[in-house]
């Protein structure tokens, strides 16, 4: 039966899944146990107790659901929302879109407040919509934003959905382990993530947090839940302290999110962050090095993933081609409205070393040398040491 | 960070996850690549090719949904099933009885027909239903219930289906590797199951599987479907030709169900059956021996698993927990009515060995002989070794 098939050695600079640590894939090998094996238990309180430390709350209903990010995103709205309930949703990238999309199913009534793709959204813009609904339930963003890399700072916009009375919902797949999320701080809700971006564990499992607040709006709905698969009311029993039987954990993905948090827990959050920090700026100094142009500006740069405009000389899909091809490098290409025109160059997780950041940066110019665009071999790297260098002696 | 909780070596006796075969482990800990990479797309198309072959199937949808067991049963209703229509559930377990929860969350009109906990449904009263409601879009069956034990014969249940213009949906999460499932011989429209049974691989997918009647039926939908996230007429384009971006699929957990699927296989599915077959038939031969009572009528067991009557004389769960403690040997107690008045021991996958079905029951009188049951050492033993010896010479 063996097809001869194998996974090569990628380095996985793309928007993700990122790289996996070893320690990480060895836990996956573990023995499976029981999903009520009282070592399991144990096993799901500490790996509850190490995501409330990366997410920076005290939310008992910290848990991971099991199915990918976007399952995150639908048990937020499928438990929160209730058929005409009116949501603000900032949209200014796939994942916005994809929220709207959502949303809708649930039945909610979608008020959109976009931003080109590439910004920031306005706060004063969903203030603007906020007044002009009244009555509207919770105001949901994405905080970095994986089609772009957009970071969306997110304390205006918790802010101003409290004011009037809304919950505040969070995406926080691709910010999650590389730039602060801080849950309790900054005043959110309800947020969700992934485990394949920075948490350096394989994609299958979306960790979510509720406050309070999110609880006592699950626990008031008039109608049920209409997803069976993501009905937190069953679910935190599970989690909890009954331990009811609900689905079958997968337990596997478990052990992985578990070591995943572990080893971002033994680096420290905030050495982390400054982790992602340096590389990403090494990075960013580095494209713009080589004379190319990023579609964010500055203050708005996520480090863990950066959009680079695909030079007009050059065609996207021969670059991507030639860097899996001759460097086993993959990155991503542009989506929706900036398919073709952007490249996105990830640095999550376990990917983001010093290392991959000088590999990347000599390839990419390396091919596009090949294809003929006008830089010269060093120019990235250049800038890139430079970065290094005036942070000091590091070891990342 | 290391809080000293490992997973000890169980032998995964109950209801499922049952024991992950050591190649399965290994497959997991193969290196992440990412869900659009070339080399990835042949892993996905090997994957449903085997998953095919063991379905009993050529239906080009059949793909693993990501998320466990039951996400593959709120696929099948999400996407099949609109507010209003009809359909006729077959209950008599706790897995029918979540069929009836999920499609009425779909808005569903549920008939449910019903059995005693512990019996097949009668095909008379499917079809008494039938006439009675109109126009039923679906009839749903659990072909092993996973909480009694029971296999549910399909073929009679099917032929109704047809004839009365309903799809026939089955539930085949316990069965599926275990005994024969022949998605197209008995003519099942859409079918799910789960990893963690009889494919030897940890919970955390769905196989699905839809033939062309379903694939029609989901094409000619009045309303979107519900689910953003099962919803297959996006899923279907990224494992189909297009390959286009649904959800970041969970790669390892696809490594996993590869080799899972791939030693199936390689064993020989008639093989495989036959494994199942003669285990259970000693453990069951074995229990009896011991003067325990089966739950389930001869003719309506499924060899992978095994309901038996607690003795009155006995704590259900003392004894779960002595075989846990003193043997590694997890069982299932019962569900639902069932609570306290049975064990459920499954043979699944890898699991089904006969060196598990001779240590099991050792350690089953051994307990029950230290709690005060009158039972004879061996009597069990005996009548397993019995049930091997008539087979022949066999490794298994």
């Amino acid at each position: 039966m063996n097809d001869q098939v194998y996974s090569p050695t990628r380095t996985l600079m793309g928007p993700g899944p990122s790289d996996v640590h070893p320690r990480v894939l060895q836990a996956m090998a573990s023995p499976v146990i029981g999903h009520l094996d009282p070592v399991f238990l144990q096993i799901m309180n500490g790996t509850m107790d190490m995501l409330r430390k990366v997410f920076g709350t005290e939310n008992q209903l910290t848990v991971p659901m099991s199915g990918t990010g976007s399952s995150g995103m639908e048990t937020l709205f499928v438990n929160l929302i209730e058929p005409g309930d009116k949501v603000v949703i900032g949209v200014n990238g796939l994942f916005g879109q994809r929220m709207v999309d959502v949303a809708a199913r649930v039945g909610a009534e979608v008020i959109q407040v976009t931003a080109p793709w590439g910004q920031p959204l306005d706060p004063a813009e969903i203030e603007q919509a906020l007044k002009q609904h009244g009555q509207v339930k919770a105001v949901g963003v994405v905080h970095a934003e994986t089609s772009t890399g957009v970071r969306q700072p997110l304390e205006p916009i918790g802010e101003l959905a409290h004011r009037y009375g809304a919950l505040f919902l969070v995406d926080a797949v691709t910010s999650l382990g590389g730039i602060p999320v801080e849950v309790d701080r900054v005043g959110i809700d309800a947020c969700y993530s992934g485990t394949q971006k920075c948490l350096s564990v394989p994609p299958g499992l979306s960790p979510v947090t509720f406050n309070q607040e999110a609880v006592k709006v699950l626990g008031e709905r008039k109608g049920i839940v209409q997803s069976w698969y993501l009905d937190l009311t069953m679910i935190q029993r599970y989690w909890g302290a009954e331990r009811f039987y609900h689905h079958t954990a997968p337990i596997s993905m478990i052990y992985a999110l578990r070591e995943g948090l572990a080893l971002i827990l033994e680096e420290g959050l905030e050495q982390v962050y400054a982790r992602h920090r340096l590389n990403g700026e090494a990075l960013q100094a580095g494209l713009i090095g080589m004379g190319l142009k990023l579609l964010v500006d500055e203050q708005y740069r996520l480090p863990e993933l950066t959009s680079v405009l695909v030079p007009e000389e050059v065609q996207d899909v021969e670059v991507r081609k030639r860097l899996l091809q001759l460097y086993n490098i993959e990155i991503g290409g542009g989506l929706g409205e900036l398919k073709g025109k952007i490249w996105r160059v990830g640095l999550m997780g376990h990917t983001c070393r010093r290392r991959n950041v000088l590999t990347f940066l000599s390839a990419l110019e390396d091919i596009l040398i090949q294809l003929g665009y006008r830089t010269e071999n060093g120019s990235g790297i250049r800038e890139a040491l430079r970065v290094y260098q005036a942070a000091g002696g590091v070891t990342i």
